[in-house]
């Protein structure tokens, strides 16, 4: 053999390809639109806020479509601008409401050219933006108010950059805790049988929050109001969830970038350990923007269950030792968004929502134990566990892409003939977010928040368990531009929670939560002055595992 | 709170990094000298096949140093050309030994441009690859030949893009095996204890091979020898590592680029899964190009070691459900390279050579044991273990950048008061690449290859497991160019077999291995006509943990 021809055809296998990429998208961007500093730097500000959720920075897709300049390109400047302002069938929401004509031309143009690539961020850089505003040393040892605080909800202002401390038996206001940028979710310690935490009385006392900016924060609810903000620091530019570790030692942040989870230390805040998230997804192709999207702890072992969205995996990483980190990386589907356990604590419900698919996974074998096909683009929540007369115990999702509730069985130790098959499906009116309900109730209720119609999107329905239908209608406001959303028990179950706000005034204090007798499903009262609290959290139930 | 300042706080902290990058390597770019492209992808291939295995495809540094632009750029032209003619004291080659002027002034230039990125490969593109030349209905029930092929030796042959099957007990040429360029390493089944291969008798017969340029060839050793090449694929442009199950039913070969494992079908050659190497490494930063280097099969568990040179982690891959993988990722030291286990099969000891120490892996727990430092890069090839006098069993290493073989002891369980110490030290004439020896021989054989002076790479020592004396020292040959480099002992111990080859003109046949009486230490045979045969297999050693 000549060594010349091995060469050449190394050469050509290897870096033939490279060249040519480099090649093409040079000649895209001679063709392409220009932007001037400022406003691809507005774009870019723009883009992230409300695209890259759905679409990824890096506009390879995920949830939404790619937008790649080579396909955007193809569009044009006036069919995008069309796409932006009036959305898809495909479900995207037009952004005329949001966005002004001016900035939707822009947008349109900014898609047209490269994305800019994100920065990295080290472990380092992490710790330099972590701050304690409380010492360790001096935390109070008791409550240092007299509420009954294992009643408290926790509502994410999102807008705002607040989350707000409503004493769940007073309905009132305690105190407003500076989050920074839009908090997406919150998660204190859960009750874990494998790892059990040194001070039992003391779980649900700290919170932890996580902002879309990669911003974490730990919430102590023993502390006067003023001082509830203990410490904070920043794991990403752009992320989603959080979850501690069932001995309250350490607490996981996911980013969507940089793509990686981070291990901090719960008692300081310290960052101690980077898990990067790139990955190769289930089909086999690389994934670099490999987003991760919900964090549980699982409550039989010292583990983490961490879904990959793009990657259509889900990560079990123990924390037992994590200087030799044991991570399951468990197949399952595309693309994950979020989910819940069954009442066992074993089985994990997650949406994989461009799929169509609710995929449940064993955290005790730390493997694939179902997928279940489902109605367009599942999306639980918090979701909601409870028995049905016929199948016994159940899950359920509504659909980001239609008004329907699906539940399936979910107990296969003792009701395999309906484990992780649909037990049954109740038509809504309009596609919704969240379901929820509680062990001592009869019900389970359902927004349906995505509905174009104000009448439908103010209007929450309520299933009866029995009956398997929908006993009531209620719509929480009439109040133009206000939408209903999320649900949350209060610590015994006889109270239901809901939120009111206006979508395009976010960043006033006219939302509501709107609070029901469990039993008769009647309003008993209200908590108002809120800004846009949508997702709410009671400590009890959270510790808990109600579900 | 202003949500004005909010995303102007967002969009500083994440955005303007990323645009100083792009602006800040656009001025570079202004600066740069300019290659066409035909002299761009020369340079590009020149770099690849002697540069980026220490320095990276993307000049990050590992071994060698970072050789990004806009260090390069401050160095310019004619000291870079130097460098690269005469080589450094920190143990770089002088490479006008095989460049010619016109390609080393090539290549000063092309390290001050930015290093095209070579592209990913999917699954998809590796199953394209894959090509069986013998059908598994058509493998042969028993050796088709009368030869004793667990003393066959396998040898690299790397330039020259092929593997020379040689008769151990004859000491003749069976077949030369057509693998594509540059063959790095090859592995059989070795046996192993947790997982048992169905067929014990044909332990041995498969061997794999991983090439430079990410081919993967199956050798059945008991077809005839013109159809020993049974199936081929490719995994990476840029390889080195493979390793096979101990059930014989996967082989995992590593890639340096892309970053990534990828497991086989060991039976059909058809690609699998791909594990990314991507992660964050020791030091909390993130590692774009995090190669994969030494690759073992575990003697005591389903799992392959897989070390993450840039990372400083090694990556205990589960191979009993790929779907499901388990991956305990071991933190220890940069930059990994080559490794063996110890006798018990329980601790692997692996060079982290520019940190000038040996790592050891416990594989039964997972976890890390112990970091012992030594002297400059130690590098101990497929190493050697002994019973010392004193420590009792130990291990040994030769170093790169220094003429000293160390020994530690190595079993933690009898002697912990020597284990993970170093127990003596020799010292040689000069660095050098290989150490070995036998359970039955008195003696530790190591090399002294990288010294410049002839005299001494020519030169090898043999030790004396009693005395820790070096009781002989043999030049292999005298004829200028070559040099003599690794040994691999025979089925039964009796022999020892080094190589000799001429260095500046490896496409010719005109290395040998030279065979010696393990216990007179004199010359018994020799095997000659091979092109440049570095490493070497013997057939039964290497499936049973004969170190």
């Amino acid at each position: 053999m000549d060594s010349r021809s091995v060469y050449r055809r190394f050469s050509i296998a290897a870096f033939a390809a490279a060249a040519a990429v480099t090649l093409s998208s040079g000649a895209a961007l001679a063709e392409s639109p220009t932007l001037s500093k400022e406003a691809f730097d507005r774009a870019t500000l723009l883009y992230f806020q409300q695209c890259a959720g759905c679409h990824g920075v890096l506009r390879k897709g995920a949830t939404g479509k790619n937008l790649e300049p080579e396909n955007m390109l193809r569009l044009g400047q006036r069919r995008l601008e069309r796409i932006i302002t009036h959305g898809t069938e495909g479900g995207m929401n037009n952004f005329d409401i949001m966005y002004s004509p001016e900035d939707i031309t822009l947008l349109a143009t900014y898609i047209q050219l490269e994305p800019p690539v994100p920065p990295e961020m080290s472990l380092a850089q992490m710790k330099e933006r972590t701050v304690r505003h409380v010492e360790l040393k001096d935390y109070p040892t008791k409550p240092m108010h007299g509420r009954n605080w294992k009643n408290f909800f926790l509502a994410i202002e999102r807008d705002h950059g607040s989350v707000a401390i409503i004493d769940g038996d007073k309905h009132e206001l305690v105190a407003r805790v500076p989050t920074g940028y839009a908090v997406h979710v919150m998660k204190g310690v859960e009750h874990n049988k494998a790892v059990k935490h040194p001070n039992p009385e003391q779980v649900g006392r700290f919170w932890y929050t996580m902002g879309r900016d990669g911003k974490m924060t730990k919430i102590d609810l023993w502390q006067t109001p003023d001082k509830m903000l203990v410490a904070e620091t920043q794991v990403a530019y752009d992320a989603r969830d959080v979850a501690v570790s069932g001995d309250g030692k350490y607490v996981i942040g996911g980013g969507y970038w940089p793509p990686h989870a981070v291990i901090v230390d719960a008692h300081t805040m310290e960052p101690l350990k980077v898990v990067s998230a790139r990955g190769v997804n289930v089909d086999g192709e690389y994934v670099n923007e490999s987003r991760v999207a919900a964090i549980y702890d699982t409550p039989h072992a010292s583990t983490w269950l961490v879904n990959m969205k793009e990657l259509g995996q889900t990560w079990q990483i123990d924390y037992s030792d994590i200087d030799n980190l044991r991570i399951d990386k468990i197949d399952n589907s595309k693309y994950l968004h979020d989910g819940f356990f069954d009442p066992t604590g074993r089985y994990f419900q997650i949406a994989a929502n461009a799929s169509d698919q609710m995929v449940v996974i064993d955290a005790n074998t730390r493997k694939l134990e179902a997928i279940i096909d489902t109605d367009l683009r599942p999306h639980p929540g918090p979701g909601a566990n409870w028995i049905d007369p016929e199948c016994g115990p159940v899950g359920g999702t509504p659909h980001l892409g239609v008004g329907k509730m699906t539940a399936w069985g979910n107990d296969p130790a003792n009701r395999k003939d309906a484990a992780w098959k649909i037990c049954y499906e109740v038509e809504t009116d309009g596609p919704g977010l969240f379901i929820r309900t509680h062990p001592k109730s009869d019900y389970v209720w359902i927004d349906q928040t995505l509905h174009p119609e104000p009448e439908v999107q103010q209007s929450i329905k309520v299933i009866d368990k029995k009956t398997r239908e929908i006993v009531k209608t209620i719509r929480l406001t009439d109040i133009e531009g206000q939408v209903a959303v999320h649900f949350e028990f209060n610590h015994d179950g006889t109270e239901v929670w809901a939120s009111v706000w206006n979508r395009g005034d976010s960043l006033q204090p006219n939302g509501s939560m709107i609070i029901f007798d469990a039993k008769t499903l009647e309003v008993k009262g209200r908590v108002d002055g809120l800004y846009a609290p949508t997702g709410k959290f009671n400590v009890y139930n959270r510790s808990n595992h109600v579900t």
